[in-house]
């Protein structure tokens, strides 16, 4: 195949089934991308990946970079073959661990140059560097180098990133163009709209990244702290904003609720380190609502973490055990948590695609949340 | 059935082949234990211990009675089904943690008093209540209290804990006649024999405690700081003290090459922390000998941990792959050597006993050394 292809399947309202078939695979949408770091989602082998049914995961270009090194993930034939995952794969350009990690860092018209937080030493990603990293590295997607800012940043600062996001984007769309043929299968570049949470930076940013025809678009700079009523209205303009027949990325969202309603809203994939992040910190999430296992009421649950999932945690593993193992420390204690969470966050993207697909997108949500409790 | 029972199905030379039918399956040895401290071998879900093909897990008293505390334990139904694990369970006394990780502990004739190293409370083990607390806990094997001294300790205080072992061999034996049917399958009491490395000792503590007629014995106070070669003595002067028809049992023991060696010299089962706590240091064992997975030499290396090796590990990751997780420190990392060692360490056990049935274990033994570097 030579291009990475989506196929929108059927909508219900704005809810949208289809289907992204890459080199590694298709990948039924919507979707969640669990979150493998470092090249491993963490407590997890690929195995389990596939185990759970996932159809792509996403990787931290930032952190494969500093270790163990491009070279060294190339050498191995690319990361599909260093971590053994023959699923698709997407990573992101590394802005956003360089704003959120690195020990320095300075951003200019150019590129953002920082220091690593592993050993303090100086580095710079450009567009066209983070685009051929993000090649050599092999993944099926590779997102353009954008800059995100934090909610509440000024207007004024807002604009300059959409206008910086937008020329970025152009310089990695030509360095893409051009590029070398690293591997055998196709590698998308998707562009990302910024422009916080303004309705005018939404429409000029989408309006300069649409322009650069990606086959697929990313929706940046939500999830960093702004009033989730404002995160859903801006996922809404980004519908209207965005062409139908491309597929549409949420970054970094969210909580199992924020994923039903975005996916009402438009959105197609979703990645988040929130189901094995705090899988780890022991809270686990069910068709009811969350679970923080160290609570003292679960010492004596003989129930299942959730009574109504199918996964082989829920199948065979009390809430007093995995409660006991998170008291005690026992790195089982994180891995059991983990592979539920993403288990329900899988069974969850499932489940409305469904509904999707029998046009009854609504009444599902309806059901979901009439047995949900959101705290 | 009634009692736990031992089947010496063959020998070759001193080495032995045999089986051990429990209430929770027959157990082929010579086998090692996995060490599943507190109700979980490091990294590992009891569907990893049925894949590994273990028969037998091992679990620390003095842990679970700690936390979760045997009460929990014995609510959920005894330990196998807190955790899941159909297969036998060993579990020692207790007396060994307190002496190496207790804050303070005080031995006296009547039992042992100690300190807790979570929270500083006072506790105190009794050759009763030990066997009362690992009865409650579910063992289908359950350890008689001793007395465990340092290597190097004068041949006075080895005397004195060797009077005391007895002595409370004979009160744990006398708990246990008498106990209780706390759950519905055997649970055996195996005696433990001190001594050090001094002939006479052994020959004094084997003598008293194979007068009280366990079902089974463990050679005690080995692998503590002696010098190998007196430790493999030792082994060889038990095979002589211990009756044929029961099985034995050395503690705590060892490295691969101390497996072979051991069994060698007429032991049938074994339990350590080497392959597991070793494993999460980075050190992988193989048929050819270690592989410290941190070297750098390994970062470009594309070969399995052991490309001899059967086990799933092996077959899927590269030793350039799982080193980037040990120095990244993404758990998986951690889990992934943990399989493939104790998968190592089951199949070196099965290899041995096809060898003892084939009756050529010396032979045998003289091809794994020649492959095999110990250093």
């Amino acid at each position: 195949m030579d291009r990475i292809r989506f196929d929108l399947l059927g909508c219900d309202g704005r809810a949208r089934r289809g289907e992204l078939t890459t080199g590694h695979g298709k990948v039924q949408t919507p979707a969640f991308m669990p979150v493998g770091t470092r090249g491993s989602v963490k407590t997890l082998g690929s195995e389990d990946l596939e185990a759970l049914g996932a159809e792509i995961a996403l990787a931290n270009t930032y952190h494969l970079y500093l270790r163990p090194g491009v070279e060294r993930v190339a050498e191995h034939g690319g990361l599909h073959r260093f971590m053994s995952w023959q699923g698709a794969l997407l990573t992101d350009s590394g802005g956003y661990q360089v704003h959120s990690l690195a020990d320095l860092n300075v951003v200019d018209d150019e590129g953002v140059t920082f220091r690593s937080h592993l050993d303090g030493s100086a580095h710079r990603f450009t567009p066209e560097s983070t685009t051929e990293i993000q090649a050599r590295i092999g993944a099926d997607v590779i997102m353009c180098l954008d800059q995100c800012l934090a909610a509440g940043s000024e207007r004024a600062a807002h604009a300059v990133a959409v206008r910086r996001t937008s020329a970025w984007a152009r310089r990695c769309r030509d360095v893409h163009g051009v590029h070398f043929r690293t591997y055998d299968y196709p590698q998308a570049l998707f562009g990302i709209v910024q422009g916080g949470v303004d309705r005018e930076l939404r429409q000029q940013s989408s309006a300069e990244i649409v322009a650069l025809d990606f086959p697929g678009y990313a929706i940046g700079g939500l999830a960093v702290g702004e009033p989730k009523p404002a995160m859903l209205d801006t996922v809404a303009w980004q519908d209207e904003l965005l062409p139908r027949e491309r597929p549409r990325y949420l970054m970094g969202v969210g909580y199992p609720e924020d994923l039903v309603r975005c996916v009402s809203r438009g959105v197609d994939l979703f990645d988040c380190v929130l189901p094995t992040r705090n899988a780890r910190n022991g809270m686990a999430f069910t068709r009811r609502g969350r679970v923080v296992i160290k609570n003292a009421a679960y010492a004596g649950d003989g129930e299942a973490l959730d009574p109504e999932c199918a996964c082989w945690v829920c199948q065979r593993y009390s809430r007093a055990y995995i409660r006991h193992l998170h008291q005690a420390g026992e790195i089982l204690g994180l891995r059991l948590v983990t592979y539920h969470n993403l288990f329900f966050y899988l069974w969850l993207m499932r489940a409305m695609g469904a509904a999707i697909e029998a046009k009854r997108f609504d009444a599902w949500q309806a059901e979901f949340f009439a047995g949900y409790s959101v705290t």
